[in-house]
């Protein structure tokens, strides 16, 4: 074993999500009052949103858009050099858009695209949430208040992306951003890699590629937020159904990564997933676990199926029109 | 065995609590932002509360007043017939006030002390909460929307009273309103009835009667609002520590009761317990549990001992100033 | 209102329930080591369990038969006159079978059938649980020691049965028993009873009658075991699963009675639920709740629907042989 | 910033810990049992333990001893080329003793002491555990069924050493295992640090160092096992009550670490944390967080103090006589 199989440790964690909604409004209650996120920014048509043990200033952007979907997705470096060393290594991919001064919250940064479509950036200067007086904690190490508001998500915790080809845009996370493979469905003997769960720290996922049942690109499959246990997603269930927010299935418990999870659809169409518990990964040799069509059994541990809407569903909607197979659904750049 | 022997079933259930404070607004901020309570009414220098789950129009009366305390103690009958036999037995024990017209959510109701002094009642028409459409909960069964809003207390359960002489109370209770006995501590060879706990329903207790360490007369312990499930019980920890309330003792298991409590000082002075678990008493024929100075080992199950206050502490507090032992505290009635 | 509308209270609880199997070694395996019961004791083909909180010896009878299903249900009169006044009631309805001896655990009881062909039975002597040495708690009030062994069920808490014929069995336990109706399913524009739930106690349910699909007997839809936490039920899923149960729906939450449910089949074939969670009833005025096709919605609050085999499976099976809508499926009484 | 100040990373995670025990068949007793832990092999005077979450086929090595107290402390590397670079930095401090053949379930390690005076080794090849027919799980990414057997702790957490000099102990690990500085305690004026935490992964401590009120050598403070929930920890301090075994402290809620705990003393005298919740850290820039002696308030968060036994007790225990402050207490090398 040589240095080149040391694995590669340039990225800290998944930074920030941007998620698009055409219902701005009605997303950001449901971000804000049913989950219990706050908004700590405002500008053009983004909310900038955040949970209450992110020690990020935001973690979540909300903006305006014509149709759902996920606006852009952040990684964030180890460290200056890791920052330029992942651009450089990005670029050589022909994947590279270029360094933009970055956002609310954040420094310059790198983005590019991922070989579906997916807008991406890496980057390391973050501003370290600081609460202001009537949000300061009595926990010297939590950076804001426990709400006490609706669900109290703690924090991002990871977001699952539909592509074309699975294989090839998990070898672009993990050659250009040391992405470490978990869980593999592979399908059709093993030739199928029809989704592979990704990580860059020791939680189980931060990224899934899922194959696009439509054949479309760019589309988001849903968001997930971490909530600290599981009488919280419960919880969760019951505040979605007394506020009529569609619930799509749980909650119940993943053979995959071994989570507690419940999908709703929030205003803006997009899937978010409330969820807590699964394993997470410190061997450094671990070995990624392999489903088949047999040994995952429609992808629920207790034997409840996930509803064909789950394969089916993305963001932005695949509304049987202009989209083909070759044509990506129009994804909207909102800078 | 004769007739006199089976239980009397007159009274239905613990009704409502009126409590007092000196801090109004403070309070109800408590029971309405960080437990989640309800405003369905205000009345003069009143605010009448209610919990998701209550089937009443309200179960907490909240009135501004000099001293903390409890206001009055009410009582429902399981019916018309049932209302007139308690009123009757109680008027023979000289204990009785007279009727009342009822308030807000009731109607009328027969009023009297029980031995202590503490002011109690006894009715049987009860006003059914009618959620207004933004508070209508999904669930037909429910009376309202789950709040999502702070603790998310349940309903009333229990409330524990100090008084000079338990056996007389206990007897009070017993003979007069049905009451009966599920755990007793007595000390000194069982010659010092220290405390009894006490039921009308299947619930572990309704009200308790613990001897007043200062000698005092009308004094409260606490009020216990139920909430579904332990996890509830450990937010509600995070929820004071964050918002500046007082936290006692707790969260943890008592041994009487085998409840799980966590108590608090709401702001007007009050000790409010909230409280989950704790086991139901189902045997017509149910030995009452006997506690002594080695058994009880400070009430605390897993061995943590409650604190001195929680043995001295009661509402209205004693300032050590003109009440004496043989002179109670000034309970005001409101009405 | 005159006396005749107050409540009839000579029942005490849901006694004990006892359930063939034809697997009667797997079933105890079942029950003592995936659900934490005890065996307490056995004779002829029968073994006699206890959840670690029931005051009584013994509250789950297991029994050998060649078919599974329910062998009796007994109900605990509230006094040796109430056990009578009930033994004279039930005779006069015709369905009444005569005296028995008792059994390990209870004295003499009233046996009868209900008018679906379900054996049942009214006792008042009851042994009260003395654990042994080994088994003793650390806390006065609870009769066994917690085992820390699979689920760890605290009590048995209901049963639901099928019929042909919903509203005369309901009436029967109405008059005869003294259960008071919760809520019901009517369909049809409110002409076809379909299933009705009714208590003794304050707990939500205790006996359940639903129609059943198939036309047929004397079946038995499920009995539930009760736990104190909704995590100890998502715990038993993963127990199940582990040891190769049958996990038929759940764990999820019902709309009616707001319970969350875990649904398996033990090895005999009955369907045994885990439950915890539910409103219980202290109105002496409660209201039945209706629902209706819409507002069912099938039943689960949350979204899923339960399977097509929670209407139509029940014990003993129908094999589609010998048995009619005319004619019940064979019911053996092991005594 | 250059390339020195990015973090090293060759440690991939705190690997296994060997207890030493004066009752080795009551400890075992304890950790199978009562903490459901899986015993998977015997040797010599030791028992290797794992829990069901483990990937490694051990993690808890159980040494039969005259004294209680830690036997090692055992690091994994995260390549064997990352395994060289420890041992040659650590050679270089002067500490080091030097390699070791492995032992049951890893390969070849280099040992070394702490400043303090704690054997701990460094090593990177571990047999991964793979379970025996019965005890597979039903899910392919959990290495062993869960026990449904006592408390089911999912893997070994952390643990806490007590040393004389705190800061020179940090620092050692910081600097040749490359541990992260997450909480400090930092008395009179910030000159006394009384305690440090730390960790090599994204798990808020591995390891922490506190100050030896007793001025000894060697000694630990507690070792932490994870469980997935607070209902968790909450049911193990019903297990020990239950079974006899002493509570020190919780279940209750740190404020360093947010983490919720329970404290016990295994039969051997060990103090055990059953351990769940905690913030992990993804800042790649976490500033420690500092606590003096107003803001940590007893250690606490929702006020009840830690005992004084707490602050005092370790292994091995003082007993007051041949140790003095320059001398250290005897640790025995089993191997």
């Amino acid at each position: 074993m040589d240095g080149m199989n040391e694995p590669l440790r340039d990225i800290a964690h998944l930074g920030h999500v941007e998620l698009l909604t055409p219902k701005p409004a009605e997303s950001l209650w449901y971000f804000t009052e049913l989950l219990g996120m706050e908004k700590v920014h405002e500008e053009g048509r983004s909310a900038y949103l955040r949970g209450w043990g992110d020690y990020a200033a935001s973690t979540l952007k909300l903006t305006e858009a014509e149709h759902a979907g996920v606006g852009h997705i952040a990684w964030r470096a180890i460290s200056p050099q890791a920052l330029d060393r992942r651009a450089e290594a990005i670029e050589a991919t022909g994947l590279g858009i270029g360094w933009s001064n970055g956002d609310f919250g954040h420094g310059r940064c790198y983005r590019f695209h991922d070989p579906d479509g997916h807008l991406m950036e890496v980057y390391y200067d973050e501003e370290r949430y600081v609460a202001p007086e009537e949000l300061r904690s009595a926990l010297r190490n939590q950076p804001m208040k426990y709400p006490g508001r609706g669900v109290g998500v703690r924090r991002t915790d990871h977001l699952a992306v539909l592509c074309r080809d699975v294989p090839k845009n998990r070898e672009f996370v993990q050659s250009c951003l040391g992405a470490m493979l978990r869980e593999q469905i592979r399908l059709e003997d093993g030739t199928l890699e029809a989704g592979s769960w990704m990580s860059t720290t020791a939680v189980h996922h931060e990224i899934a590629y899922v194959v696009d049942a439509k054949g479309l690109h760019g589309r988001l499959h849903h968001l997930a937020l971490w909530v600290d246990n599981r009488e919280d997603v419960l919880r969760a269930a019951d505040i979605f159904m007394e506020n009529g927010v569609f619930i799509e299935a749980g909650p119940s418990k993943h053979n995959n990564s071994q989570a507690f999870y419940l999908y709703s659809y929030e205003p803006g169409g997009n899937r978010v997933e409330v969820y807590n518990s699964g394993f997470m990964v410190f061997a450094p040799d671990f070995e990624p676990v392999i489903w088949d069509e047999e040994t995952r059994a429609g992808g629920v541990y207790w034997g409840q199926k996930l509803p064909d809407s789950f394969r089916t569903y993305a963001t932005p909607v695949d509304d049987g029109g202009e989209a083909t197979a070759d044509r990506p659904m129009p994804v909207i750049d909102p800078r």
